[in-house]
């Protein structure tokens, strides 16, 4: 089994608080994806919510996954001042939320 | 904020249970991957394990995805014989997953 690419997937799961609205939701959307444009490791941003029918997600509605080049990449966002003025908008909509990153690796046969 | 592909995204986090080698873990995730030979619908399969610095990845280890069409192509692999078979071989070698689908979307400025 072997690695595919050098790049890094960075996945956050989120539970956003009842009382944020959806209009919230997507302002947040919106600003986050905006990091593309300001942070440079940060190479692609997506998301969506969950559409499975088996009711396994343990109460995640959201799930966002942004594109770095290697984990270093991500510290250097972490750290970067324009994500940590986002953070401090987004963390207190959140209820909960897994921050998970990997890089994607294709079985060979 | 519009939708970007019809795919959906089939994505498991897990976390084995710790009487589960690395080689088990192996070779479920080298069955898995074959089931893209066998199920139509399922399309690609990648998976990695947790990279991330920030320890907010509530004891998963692992993620897998998996890209269908539809969610109906989600729904035909999930009754499929062989992911049945399959699930019958990985389920007991779980101690928590949660399971997300989700229609990659891309925020349009």
């Amino acid at each position: 089994m072997e690695e595919a690419t050098g790049v890094v997937k960075h996945v956050l799961l989120v539970k956003f608080k009842d009382d944020v609205s959806p209009e919230k939701i997507d302002e947040l959307t919106v600003e986050w994806a905006n990091l593309v444009d300001v942070i440079e490791p940060m190479k692609d941003f997506h998301w969506g919510t969950d559409v499975s029918f088996e009711n396994k997600a343990e109460g995640f509605t959201h799930l966002f996954v942004s594109t770095f080049e290697s984990t270093e990449g991500v510290t250097e966002y972490f750290y970067h001042p324009a994500h940590k003025e986002f953070g401090k908008k987004a963390l207190p909509c959140l209820e909960k939320f897994i921050v998970f990153d990997y890089k994607p690796t294709i079985v060979k046969q």
